[in-house]
């Protein structure tokens, strides 16, 4: 049974009223433009990483009002007859443009533009947001706790924690992409293709008589992929010695080698320490230790500095909700409207400055050193500006126009790639993996002053020449007003 | 199209390997008992709200395992054959008692009852977490929020920065329980009938040459429920002298009234005052105030000490994720199973012993005095006992026990009711508007010091003292193992 859901009625209301109004007011033709963007990185970091394109684009794709959802909004007695009828018919005809899943993502530059008719650019403002906000704010968490893990694997448990069944479904596919290697959500696994993975709970545990007879009962079953969780009754006095007598009892014998063990509680930098001892000195050294229970990357690196002895990470609660920055406030603002083929930017001022939008049809170029490979700046210009890498390139600070710095020895890169041209989808989305590969690959490229948790280095974010103008002349007139 | 999804998988892969070695051996017929309940409030609350139960009802009555499942179970190369067949083949056969929507509830005492198979019982953990958990925590925001505007009406706006779509869409539903009157969310009003509202954006107003050619467009096409957006541009200079303009000149000759203006940014307090003001002078007391932008309980108890004169709140992302405390932590806990007929509590031990769980088969009495009408306290019976209204009942402090209190003149409601007998459902789901009703009564019946936001008063959850010698004992005879 595949589940595919009829989504197009999950929108603001307040988008069906606005389309009403444009189609009443005979706007309906009138072409937009708007940007989807962020402000702030969760939790302070330094950048964040983009996620949620694939479900966008099934969306989009599979974007039309079916009868039953015309007969629901008729019977709200405010939406015209005229218009039930262009909902009825219209089939999706905009363009879109979005930074890829898995890059990583600044804050004022647009993530994914949207150019076409208003009613249909309108409505579309609640998903596009929904999805890319949700999965954005996982895969970026995911990517500091994993991050925090340095080199050890790190799982995504918290289906049972997540809020509502999409937050696990697909909080769980964004965990994969920031770096998690799998999760514990079944459904995510069969969908999505994002390895499932799991053992025991203590009611496991707790249905024998007693530790061992259960140890041995899942050791007999699972003798070639055995994880014992330990700390049902008492990590070192029975768990540990219960794990070890399985092993030497059964997964021995077998022939075969024990997996790991798991502690979900207590003081885990002591409790890992000793078992480790414990299992060494038994001879399974090649015994890995799971650690889990309300992880996130602040516990994660206390516990390494500490010296915890754990090589995997089960990471729930914390993560599937992002609980320390559980929102990611992307927005998705008018920058331009179309007037008898004629582009007119369009600006949202605003009383604090850093709240003003970039007007216009934009591009981002990503630079890069190609001496290092790393990032250097992104530049957001005007859609027609074209940068070449073998040129030199002023950057400036678009807040400090006086603080100039020239770019050499560079390659670029287009961020905002065509994902629809009217309508059509042209872009072929990336396997999972593909796009897991992407995030790590691209995090390489990124200085360690961006990637450090506390008071990372502030990327720059510039605006070209021609945007900074046009900006700024725009913001002038309007003071004149 | 109706939303009907196959949420059979949406379980933790542990379930599923547990479930393939109680299979293994021979446990399959085995009857367990599990608990769900919670440890702590969020946000440090006095209570919560129940939520969810009619979507467990709904994943229960369609709890079954496809081909497709079964094709993508075996493909993972660790389940029996013989398993597989038994998934396949079995039919949901537990009874379920719960607490219903919209009361509310407290820590450490169970809110739902799982008796069954133990496969069964077992596999359906991450679903009852998952949806009690999420709607739970967000009806319970929802009704802090709600208490702060005190008599004020409060929209849910939240759906863009939901975690993922149910998020929103369950979200909706959660926070209209607890008190919301309306969210933005317009499938949450087809699908699950809580009203939907919107009116516009910034994008709206800035698609026209001028604010006040925006709003005349917008009331001409709904005179009838006009509210204006009116801080795209400077709310005091230009968008409450626009709007009055537009009531003057398009709703009053249409003879209609003014609904509502809607200030989303700015120093809300300052600008709703002053707003008031020009409208009371421009004879409009009767048009309301709407405030949104970032609120939560917090924000909304401080405008209004300061005199904001605001009539409807608008809560977007810090309800819809419960931004200060964004995890319902329930969890699932065997506490006995059945061996030949005969009932063994179970007991999941920790040094904490705040976390030591409560054994055996229990039930919930809540009592309330007749003089007040109030709640005085809960007591956790095991599921035979029985406390009759007109006799006394001594209660006592579970840790510490000396602490005892004689109750009188009281009444008593069981609140673990049957919603599955033997896999059928029995429990007749009420309205969304019955089970908000039950929500706002059941406030009533507490105390001040228990729905109070600082330091609430810890209300009274209290063991019989048959169930109390039992956990007792089972601590007694774990320790002198």
């Amino acid at each position: 049974m595949n589940i595919k859901r009829d989504l197009t009625l999950l929108t603001d209301f307040y988008e069906l009223t606005m389309a009403n109004g444009y189609f009443e007011d005979d706007k309906k033709e009138t072409i937009a433009y708007f940007d989807m963007f962020f402000r702030k990185v969760p939790d302070n970091g330094g950048f964040a990483i983009m996620a949620g394109l694939e479900q966008v684009i099934e969306y989009l794709k599979d974007l039309s009002f079916h009868d039953e959802d015309i007969i629901y909004l008729r019977s709200k007695k405010i939406f015209s007859e005229a218009f039930l009828t262009y909902l009825k018919e219209f089939t999706f005809s905009c363009s879109v443009w979005a930074i890829e899943e898995g890059e990583p993502i600044f804050p004022n530059e647009p993530i994914l533009v949207v150019k076409g008719p208003i009613i249909e650019a309108q409505l579309i403002e609640t998903m596009i947001l929904l999805t890319i906000n949700h999965q954005s704010l996982i895969a970026t968490k995911a990517s500091r706790i994993v991050r925090a893990a340095s080199n050890r694997a790190v799982l995504e448990f918290g289906s049972r924690r997540a809020q509502g069944y999409d937050g696990a479904i697909y909080g769980a596919r964004a965990a994969y992409i920031g770096g998690c290697v799998g999760t514990s959500c079944t459904l995510t696994d069969k969908m999505l293709k994002v390895p499932a993975l799991g053992t025991m709970a203590h009611s496991y545990v707790q249905m024998y008589d007693s530790e061992l007879s259960a140890f041995k009962a899942y050791a007999r079953i699972y003798p070639e992929n055995c994880t014992l969780l330990v700390d049902t009754y008492d990590v070192l006095k029975s768990g540990v010695p219960n794990a070890i007598k399985t092993f030497n009892e059964v997964i021995v014998p077998k022939g075969y080698r024990p997996k790991a063990i798991r502690i979900d509680s207590g003081d885990i930098t002591y409790l890992s320490k000793e078992a480790r001892k414990m299992l060494d000195e038994a001879n399974y050294p090649d015994c890995k230790i799971v650690a889990s229970n309300s992880l996130d990357e602040y516990i994660i690196r206390e516990l390494l500095i500490q010296g915890a002895k754990i090589d995997l990470f089960g990471v729930g609660e914390r993560l599937i909700t992002s609980k320390s920055s559980p929102i990611f406030g992307g927005v998705y603002k008018l920058v331009a409207i179309e007037e008898k083929g004629k582009l007119i930017p369009k600006i949202k001022i605003s009383e604090n400055v850093s709240k003003i939008t970039n007007p216009g049809f934009k591009q981002i170029y990503r630079f890069f050193s190609k001496k290092t490979n790393k990032a250097l700046a992104d530049v957001i210009t005007l859609n027609e500006e074209i940068i070449l890498k073998d040129q030199e390139y002023e950057i400036f600070d678009p807040n400090n126009p006086w603080k100039r710095k020239t770019l050499k020895d560079f390659t670029v890169k287009k961020m905002l790639v065509p994902i629809f041209e009217n309508g059509k989808c042209v872009y072929q989305t990336p396997s999972i993996e593909d796009i897991r590969n992407r995030c790590q690959e691209e995090l390489t490229r990124l200085w360690d002053s961006v990637l450090r948790f506390e008071n990372p280095h502030e990327y720059y974010v510039d605006l070209s020449q021609k945007l900074w103008d046009l900006k700024n002349e725009m913001i002038y007139s309007h003071s004149l007003k």
